[in-house]
């Protein structure tokens, strides 16, 4: 396990997570108590990453029960109703916060319930399944990803994959230090990710913690790096895979892909199962979420622009299916053609 | 003219400077007064923009007769000898650099000089004609452009190539300002061009001086404009051009080709004929500068890394001859087969 925890429940009623807005200076945990507080913490990337993002929609969820003071179950299914479409708000694009909600409220309508302690212990129990799932099936995909990456590899890595995308491990990162922990003497390139700097803030960081060697890069020098010096892969996450393989990820993805297409080097996307969104039939259909201007127009409390600088922030984009080497999954290596080979993960 | 100077000599003895390091918050000139100071400037990027550069280096020498207190020829000479080695040194891939300070030496190695008065006014003189010069070059190479760019053109750009990177109106920048000058309807998207934020700095502080409708966008999100939106083409300015067309520019400018060229979406490099370098035979034989880690861990005073974040900053990278559609030109567009093509601009 990581020294550190991106999420964890809390008894009898705490949502607790890492601040990743303050990292890598301050590493300081933020407890919520009610699901529209977590929701407007996914809402201002206290947490992000898709899989973290699904666990903490779960954990949401699991704060209406728990604190419920009516004792009727018609009330408490009422506010787990409407704390549902709250959390289903908070962000647009990563599918796993849809899966997480859905995962519950099916659960929860199939059920007659008797009492909230029923309710709460069944809401609370798959959200804690969720979590611990999460990590299971995170360990799983970087396993797979193992034949995949060679002993010496030189990695480029988009965004934050890791632990802190996660319950733990992650999905990119996880595979990469997967690698390490089985002493693969790998070297990552994280670019930073502007705008919001979860390469240069929050990957730098956990790898710093893991001991694995990188330099932190510009995003535009990928392409630099490719053709100056040994590359071996890019391996990046992903907030969702639509049906044709087309890749919904951090803003960037795209152009790394293309870049990394045309100098021959692999692009392999980590997927969990829950990421992979059958029911989009392809990357056209994927709402891209527009985020705030000062992301852009500020670094931390520094203004890098004029005043009143007009900017573009899309958080995401779309990687079309055919740059994608191969998707790496819990169950195994996917390759083209893409259809019908994600289609079949679900048979 | 732009109602800001980048460069200028202001008599007796002192090239005036804007510091562009301190844009866009604060308006601020500097001035110097030897030599080594000039070198200093350019290093340390007070000034930058390969034209610019050219400019500063020739003023930088006219200050060595203008402040002589020798009167003696041979002195002069030999401190002139000395000063041009020490501004050589200051940055490696501009090629405007060696290319204005090879131009005085050549003409100072041409003659006999009976007094350090002479030699100051030959040095002097012509440094004044390269300023002078660089206004006329640029605006007809921005003239050249304008076949180019349509009325109502949407056109992303890299870096800064303005009049903050020329004595004035710059090159790909300048194109876009005579396009609007000209009354045409554009629109650009401004990429801040990490590490140093040329873009989101200086290339947005120049639009809004001129009232062109833009917005500055994060580097990476290049290739997701250019497949949600219309961009018509992209202009870049550059450091150096090789006799084949490969080209040395800012760092992020390869990323860019091949992004526009995986769209569709022409890709112009705007070069004044002293950035080429017939003698350069490929993009390979261009050493292209590593600059401190502290441009890449810190945003202003605010560093986004943890501390001791090992990093890679290469300040320029090499575009491939394929991914140009065509160089512009004061002498007109140049379309490849550039090594032939390129080499007729001089005969």
């Amino acid at each position: 396990m990581a020294s550190f925890h991106t999420i964890k429940w809390v008894d009898p009623g705490l949502v607790s997570m890492i601040d990743q807005r303050m990292l890598p200076h301050q590493v300081i945990y933020n407890e919520y108590g009610d699901p529209a507080a977590v929701a407007g913490a996914i809402k201002d990337m206290v947490i992000r990453g898709a899989p973290a993002i699904g666990a903490a929609a779960a954990f949401g969820l699991a704060l209406v029960p728990v604190h419920d003071t009516s004792d009727k179950v018609e009330i408490a299914l009422a506010d787990l109703e409407q704390a549902s479409g709250i959390l289903r708000q908070a962000r647009p694009t990563a599918v796993n916060l849809f899966w997480a909600i859905d995962r519950i409220m099916a659960l929860v309508e199939k059920r007659k319930f008797t009492s909230v302690a029923e309710l709460r212990d069944v809401v609370l129990g798959e959200a804690q399944k969720i979590a611990r799932e999460d990590v299971e099936i995170n360990y799983s995909l970087g396993s797979q990803a193992q034949s995949l990456i060679p002993d010496g590899a030189v990695i480029f890595h988009h965004c934050n994959t890791g632990s802190l995308a996660a319950v733990d491990y992650g999905t990119a990162l996880g595979a990469i230090r997967i690698a390490h922990e089985k002493g693969k003497k790998i070297f990552v390139y994280v670019d930073e990710t502007r705008p919001r700097l979860q390469g240069a803030r929050l990957t730098a960081w956990e790898l710093k913690q893991y001991q694995i060697p990188f330099k932190v890069v510009a995003d535009s020098t990928s392409g630099f790096f490719m053709q100056t010096q040994k590359v071996d892969l890019c391996i990046v996450g992903t907030d969702r895979v639509a049906a044709n393989g087309d890749v919904a990820n951090k803003i960037g993805t795209y152009n790394l892909a293309v870049v990394a297409h045309e100098n021959g080097v692999p692009f392999y996307v980590a997927v969990p199962k829950s990421t992979i969104d059958l029911s989009t039939p392809t990357g056209g259909q994927i709402m891209i979420e527009e985020r705030p201007p000062d992301e852009v127009t500020h670094v931390g409390s520094w203004q890098i622009t004029p005043d009143d600088t007009p900017v573009g922030n899309p958080a995401f984009d779309i990687t079309p299916a055919k740059y994608v080497t191969a998707f790496i999954t819990e169950d195994g290596i996917v390759y083209p053609p893409y259809k019908e080979n994600l289609a079949k993960l679900f048979q």
